[in-house]
């Protein structure tokens, strides 16, 4: 195990090292979410993290801002091999032990018990999942707004349009056509404002030592983790959270949440589209060799698949809250991957939706041609409803930020 | 179809009508909430969100004050056949419709343009279950917070006990004694302020008419909502959710939240009241016909086999957010069942796990003995850390309401 | 505790004793699958396996053929109040013990000795859990055979019926009509084929005793182990699965795709029956009571809510199966709910899959317009088809019992 | 896109081309499987089936024999970019369409229209999705059969040694020391049956063309379903199984029963390796920079962190099941990644079982102190057991490959 001398600048596939995305990873992992969870963005996370706790303890004289100093320099993620770490990662089962060993190595001899002083390697994976999420949301953040954004330009222009409402998939009464996109934005908002709630109060920092105590920092303890926070840019929890894991539930809770909202705007639009439909199509219909004049809702169909993943993977995560005393054997390590699944799949259905619903193409004939024959059938009972319907629209575009309720 | 001329006072099962509880309710089913969303519960929340709907359309006069007493009047639960209403489901698929038939048969003849008017049988459903939900939180919060108190309890009372503190399964340094049981108390705490928020917040009425038009109204629909709302004492939505389903989603999540919380304690007592460990036993253990000698920790086993109920019921509403167009096919009839199963499955995991911690009893000569086993093994590493540990302890104790984290 | 003297003839609810269906159960929980899990079913199939133990006994000559006699005349369900035995079962966290306190308090003294002899709680419940499975399988299984036939009739009588293929949600290449009823029956006889494999090769009997070691049967443990076997039709296994839970979990997996199956036939009547398409309707379409033009295809509806409930389900039941040492700490009662859930659930989707095709109304007009629209727009790449999809059918139709496959 | 003329010979992570193991690989993806779902095992695999497609037309007279050699001849995965493959992707929603694009460059003019002649996209990406699935489940099963050897092993050296028995964590009654081993086998023999079951009569070849007919073949259709299978050495199906997904299902299934049958014996081995317990260690722990004292159960976590994976992915195949008419819209897509994932998941957990039970270090005098325990606290009732115990042990070895029960 040593610091590599030189940078790996390719590019990192959904789950490992690599030279490119993954064989499926355009359809199921797309978006910029992909490359905010990869390894290269862990292994960073853990050194930013090993770094900050040590300016933390200088900051509060409990190690020598030299040491501090020469720790942060040497937190540097391309001197370090990825490959070498997660072979190491077997022997103890996590990646912190190799890559705290070759961090000792890559600064001076005498600055090496200041490395990762106090900390136990679950302090280090915690604070580095927290980090990534924390910067995954980004991009997510701005797919889902975009995708907001795109739903209130269709409601926008299409307020007054009336269209046919359908319930159990059969005509109902009349609506106006983009009443749905309002609701697709009210939803998108919503599921915003959760994952910005669960982003900003509940993506903590983990410090506690070997089992929670903080004992290696005398009564400098809770100092040093608000240190550790502030530095890092996460929230400070109040004790430890090594087994007490309802952060990362809630955030397997908010994401579940987007990709379910995701998915139900792609959902209507393979419904819109289909060819018996015919009220929309995507603006880059996917291609097929065989059958040159389908145009298939690619979009839509890859935000379905990435939504699907959601529901199975945050119930592992929910599953792996029940851990064990101070620290658990082997819940917290199943928590790993789902977590970074879902951040991927909630990532790949919102920003597959922002590119279904951006510049969707809608066929006013064919909207008026359904509701003619919906109201052909059900007669007086279909009348009215387009005038409410567009204040409802009026409401779901004007609330801005909020997230709907008046409490 | 018709109202029933006598009441029916039996206690229900969890899940329909019945004379007692049913099999397994006492295990996987235990505490109040069980009762909050039996099939009686949901039928008299139908029967209100009926007459608040009449009293709110009366306020803004669009129907005749008269007419919305007299729809209140007939709105009492004792009035109706649940088997009759529940018999009449098939037909329509929901219980919405031959309950509205009878609520029509039960108004004078007049009346009966009035009743449901401008509404469809989800908005009454929906309604009903945010209703049953708001309830069946009251009792199990309150077993939350009695859970809690009981953790903080055991937290105080050996604050400054030294114990094995372990990893893995494995001894791993001294933490005091209940170190551990300030941690529960945390995670009670935050998985507490999470139902808070959803149940204040998120819990809404549903109202919207067939489509989710509102336009039965005219230009009054959202007032309509908001006094209907205010009726019931829940939120007021923006637009009509009938297919955007992050409410449901949003209380499902923190459901699971408290069930993994309440997992991880009882998963703990589990393991320190083992034969070899016994450090902790519960006040009432459980029988077994063939071994006198055991104390099975049944509480704790209970609450398990409760908590565990939840991450699958969970995914199953996330699962089913992707609903079509105005009112879906079949997502929308999947929620009922693991939302109910939902609020049982979590209400049983803090029920059960207040009488857990209740009273524990706990074996300090064990609690020493096993610490002295850690020191003799670990050495210099295992010292320290009981003061940080105390320190810790008084933090989560002195929190009072907080949930932990400091932004 | 003690033997009721009255018989107690009501219809259960789905989840315990009760008056009739719960509210929901019609829509969700249809069909006699809700019966046949019903509490008192499980509190038959205790009794005969405590019978059934008995008298295994008696023939190996372990105790006298006149105790298995009395304690066999013993065993009936009407004899015993369900609610005093779900009450009794908080005490140690099942029903068995409270139950066979009655039971030894229903036989004469000298019996009472030799009531559930050599064997704990768990073996009485595991076996009746078998048996109650493997009778609700008798009508899922008839239900599953139905829907089949009805899938079998549609693509015989349409073999030749042209229609538009659809893939994506767009029209893709001309198909006959009801080879995708012929998909249906195979993948009906498939999940058919694995329910009636774990039904006869899976489905066995418990027996171990306090921790799986039969040795209160000195030599015979075996034999009693095959008679007790013999005597309840069920299979023998070779040794204690008291933690070993793959019986349990196969049963969930074919249960889970049986759903499956189920929704997928109907989510294809759902998106048949689409205003817009109108290729087929439901002989029994649902009633609107605001819409009247509305025909609800209640029936597949109510069939994808059924499905719905399956996969989250399954996961509860294979998440069970880590259980601790020789019988578990929660994860053995976390499967009673589940799998009884998933039996009513696979249940009610087969059921309604059937009634939804049996007489399912196809429109040969709509299906030839929709055919002449996909060959006007597709042109010459749309051309033939027929000939051969009507070969699939017959290969189909020819299979009988087979599952398809020709190793 | 074009076939690269450089072959890529590094070793692929887990989930896509690379320089080595992903971060967490080598602790939640262990062991061979990893290597054989890796991205270019796909690629390979849809190349064996379009050269195994060609080969069956030409070998029923469909296609020229030098067309089949020529397309088999450029069938070679080296001359293939898989970024560009993963890349061109998006467009089409799967690979099939980049590649089979690339391999139409790579051969002769007028073999062009030979290739991929009468298939879909579906077709080559199912039947490689089974011939990978075919591969993996090698390993898989050899890891399954070496932990079922270790299992055997201890059961027989420990046949009779004499050990407390636990029910609900609790000393119960003794039992013999490996009976609990003897457990494991059986479980592990009954994971072994039905993936073999499964790899053998359902992993079968997909062919259907378009939308499933098969007649891009004529009268031959099913003739080259047959020709394919047995080049491929697959099963061959009855008709096309596009949206017929039970042969995933029972996959899906079969591989979470192996999970939590190793999972079950992993939580066994983390409780009897805990510090008061102490009848057992790994012969190879897990180091802890911190507490030297430690010795980690590394392998048993591993194992935990595995199998905790399996149910929330069989969970998504399950519900993947609901598919749209002639060929999905998300729902299949929707497989791709739970399929993959839960035969690394499934593999990593019987890869590290087999590491964990090989060469498990027994102490017996822990074993004789425990057991000592129980008897000075039970009295009595602890007597007996192990003989009968012992002779179960023999049952379990002496069974063989059979699975256990007796019909």
């Amino acid at each position: 195990m040593r610091p590599s001398s030189s940078s790996s600048p390719e590019p990192a596939g959904a789950q490992g090292p690599g030279a490119g995305p993954g064989l499926f990873d355009e359809v199921l992992a797309a978006g910029p979410v992909r490359d905010a969870v990869a390894d290269r963005r862990w292994l960073a996370a853990m050194l930013e993290a090993e770094a900050a706790l040590a300016r933390a303890q200088a900051a509060l004289g409990l190690i020598p801002a030299e040491a501090a100093a020469a720790i942060t320099a040497a937190c540097v993620p391309e001197r370090y091999d990825l490959a070498d770490i997660a072979a190491g990662a077997a022997g103890s089962g996590t990646p912190v032990l190799p890559l705290v060993t070759a961090l000792r190595r890559a600064v001076p001899g005498e600055v090496r018990r200041y490395v990762h002083a106090g900390a136990t390697s679950q302090d280090i994976l915690d604070t580095a999942a927290m980090l990534v999420a924390h910067r995954a949301l980004g991009p997510l953040l701005a797919d889902l707004d975009g995708a907001a954004e795109a739903a209130g330009d269709l409601a926008r222009r299409y307020r007054d349009t009336p269209a046919a409402g359908r319930t159990l998939l059969q005509h109902a009464v009349p609506v106006t056509f983009w009443l749905k996109a309002a609701g697709w934005l009210v939803a998108l908002r919503e599921a915003r404002d959760l994952l910005v709630r669960v982003r900003t109060r509940r993506l903590a920092v983990q410090l506690g030592g070997a089992a929670g105590t903080l004992d290696a920092y005398g009564d400098a303890g809770p100092a040093v983790v608000r240190r550790f926070a502030a530095e890092l840019g996460l929230a400070a929890p109040l004790v430890p959270w090594h087994t007490d894991r309802t952060r990362v539930a809630e955030l397997a809770g908010a994401l579940a949440t987007a990709a379910g909202v995701a998915g139900k705007a792609a959902r209507d639009v393979t419904l819109l589209a289909q060819s018996e439909v015919g009220e929309v199509a995507e603006a880059a219909p996917g291609a097929s060799s065989a059958m040159p004049h389908k145009r298939n809702p690619v979009a839509a169909v890859a935000t379905l698949a990435a939504a699907a993943q959601a529901p199975g993977l945050a119930a592992t995560v929910f599953g792996a809250m029940v851990q064990e005393h101070e620290r658990a054997a082997g819940a917290w390590h199943a928590e790993w991957r789902p977590l970074r699944e879902l951040l991927v799949a909630a990532g790949s259905a919102v920003h597959w939706l922002r590119r279904c619903l951006s510049g969707l193409v809608v066929d006013e004939a064919a909207v008026a041609r359904n509701l003619a024959r919906l109201r052909a059938v059900a007669g007086e009972t279909a009348g009215g409803g387009t005038g409410a319907a567009a204040a409802l629209v009026d409401l779901a575009l004007a609330a801005g930020d909020e997230t709907g309720e008046r409490p």
